[in-house]
């Protein structure tokens, strides 16, 4: 099989650990795996970098800081690929220039754009052991760029799209994906498998095992995508193409707190105002959710949805600078969360929206209002009732076998 | 003018530093020259590197030593374009692929080949100061290479000779070269200049300024040198080609106490003994210097001769394993010093080695032995009376004016 591997900042945080790294790399290699690894840069590397960087010169230019940031995937591969040859492995590392990873020009948050694979099959024909410096490519002039973070899980996918290889790793600090955050909901169970949509939802919902990014390009280009612990041997958690269900299980159930209500009242109630509002949270890279409306007697109407807390200031700017959209007032408030149940089932079973509900009613909990999706089914509530609320739902599905672990 | 300016690893030691360091830059701009600067690693980033490096495999690879040590030139030159750019001057960092430095492969010490100028003199005709990572290049496959220690000197004087620089300033952390350490010497003084000949012999003699092999570039390419500081505002020291003295100045004196001798008796007295020894130490690339030869009467003879200390092993081992050289016996001792005057006008001037042996002779400092070159004389003395030997040398040239500053 040719693998390949891709291990974070916190598996390759210091020289003990690379070791660690190395010697399952060597274990891959030895059940006659061809292997390709992808690192991050260790630890907290990239944020004092970035504290240097502004120290310097807070409105740094972000070519400039490309170069700087790549620096700390460069010392991960030639430490991860010095360990290896320290345990009888010819190994080699490549950056960006020479793995061949063309990418935009949009310094910091490039996308990839291609990748010539023949310096890297060369080195594996060669029977290399091929270390990769993730997060980072080279745009046509051969300058550095970075892919914004998590960009070291598109650099490993794309590479595994690129090489066709059977499977791609991501060895990180938890040992799988969660049917539910473990923190909140003891009950959680780890997923064997799960579909790219579903990951992909979830991975909207804040769950932060994967970059949704990362997760898109799996999908497209049909790569196998494991999530595995770089701390123990746990068989991980499967994401891939999973054949429509024919029951109602789901993957997860998600708590997201990082919600602010926006409501305006007093828009004049004529075709185009959520065209308007729509356009413009899109032009501001916003997503919304939970839209609701109200019409008032005086031929005005009131409406609400809600964004990211962490977009709020954005969206409120937005809104004040448009002209376009009359209104009277424009108020925001927190204290809201979403409790989400994601489902690729849910498409053909209505019965998963209505245990959610069922779930919530015999405890007591009210539901403000409803959102679905194809495979998600989402009610805000409370805040104060979130953690309780993940709990009971959580806890319906997996006493109703609705959770395959 | 164009100008390349070099700053060590001290003067980028901080994020202060680094701004006080783009602060000259930019003068150098302001007042209307192009500049091309190239930075070391900061500090001891280098040292820090290599300890990981051996903490996670004592016999890393070369090649990749190589990747991990031009990260921390790389990160300088991010760092010290973005400070650039925050006083107002476009500013672009190359590292040693972007500034096409081509090199020998030879890993962790490879030489530089050619320079192929086109991005860089873009970059300057686009208005841009050009910072370049020091002391790396790139092989013909395009993988880093490193010019061993003192390397960014080299990248420095090889830059400036491709683009035909009208000056090359190395800024370092001492304000130019002095005619004697001034920690051994109080009087020294600093000269305003000195050709490359004399500073090439000083280099050869421990004075640490400049490494010998950037000296020697200079040379070769007729690139005019200047040594300053980076924490004031000197005129510092100019290293250029300087027309035969007619009188007989000398450029300085220097005591190197890293001497041991090595004394071999008992030698078959026939052609071909020295050209054998000079040849092993060649081949082990040790420079040996104060040959003596005494004729026994049992038709062998004894030899002697002088090493570095840090060569004796080498030598010992060098002279112990081969079987052509018979010999009775081999010792070695150290307690020795190498009191040295340096002058160009030496090869007319007889003058030199008299007024040094006159002064020794004045405190009654007995001399073992004496060896000169074109443009150097020097005295094998007891180590004890090196410091005090070196001020009452220094002391008559000084007072007899033969030192210009």
């Amino acid at each position: 099989m040719l693998i390949v591997q891709k291990y974070g900042g916190t598996s390759v945080a210091n020289e003990e650990r690379i070791k660690n790294v190395a010697k399952r790399v060597a274990a891959a290699r030895q059940a006659g795996h061809k292997v390709v690894v992808v690192v991050s840069a260790r630890g907290d590397l990239t944020d004092e970098l970035m504290g240097m960087a502004v120290r310097v010169n807070p409105n740094y230019s972000k070519r400039e800081m490309d170069v700087l940031l790549a620096t700390g995937e460069l010392q991960s591969s030639a430490l991860l690929a010095m360990a290896i040859q320290g345990l009888g492995h010819p190994a080699v590392s490549l950056d960006g220039w020479l793995a061949r990873i063309s990418t935009t020009s949009a310094h910091t948050n490039a996308r990839i754009t291609s990748i010539d694979t023949e310096r890297i099959m060369a080195e594996l024909d060669n029977n290399q052991i091929v270390v990769v410096a993730g997060f980072q490519g080279v745009n046509r002039r051969g300058d550095f760029t970075t892919l914004g973070r998590g960009g070291s899980n598109t650099t490993a996918v794309a590479l595994a799209a690129a090489l066709k290889a059977d499977i791609c790793e991501n060895y990180t600090d938890v040992d799988g994906v969660y049917s539910a955050d473990p923190r909140i909901v003891p009950g959680a169970v780890k997923l064997s498998e799960i579909s790219y949509l579903e990951m992909l939802e979830l991975s909207a919902l804040g769950v932060n095992v994967l970059a949704k990014r990362s997760v898109g390009l799996a999908k497209k280009y049909g790569v196998k995508l494991v999530v595995k612990s770089s701390f123990d041997d746990g068989p991980g958690t499967v994401i891939k193409e999973v054949r429509k269900m024919e029951g109602m299980f789901i993957s997860g159930v998600a708590v997201d707190k990082n919600i602010s209500r926006i409501s305006i009242s007093g828009i004049k109630d004529e075709p185009g105002v959520w065209f308007k509002v729509f356009s413009l949270m899109n032009q501001a890279n916003i997503p919304i959710d939970f839209i609701q409306q109200a019409k008032m007697d005086d031929g005005t109407k009131d409406i609400s949805f809600t964004v990211a807390k962490t977009d709020l200031e954005g969206a409120v700017a937005a809104l004040e600078d448009n002209h376009r959209l009359g209104f009277d007032a424009m108020t925001h408030h927190g204290g809201i969360a979403k409790l989400s149940v994601v489902s690729t089932g849910m498409a053909t079973n209505p019965g998963v929206p209505s245990l959610m509900f069922e779930a919530l009613f015999e405890v007591g909990i009210n539901i403000d209002s409803i959102s679905t999706s194809e495979i998600r089914a989402s009610v805000l509530i409370d805040e104060k009732e979130a953690d309780r609320a993940a709990n009971v739902v959580h806890e319906k599905f997996l006493s109703g076998k609705y959770i395959r672990d």
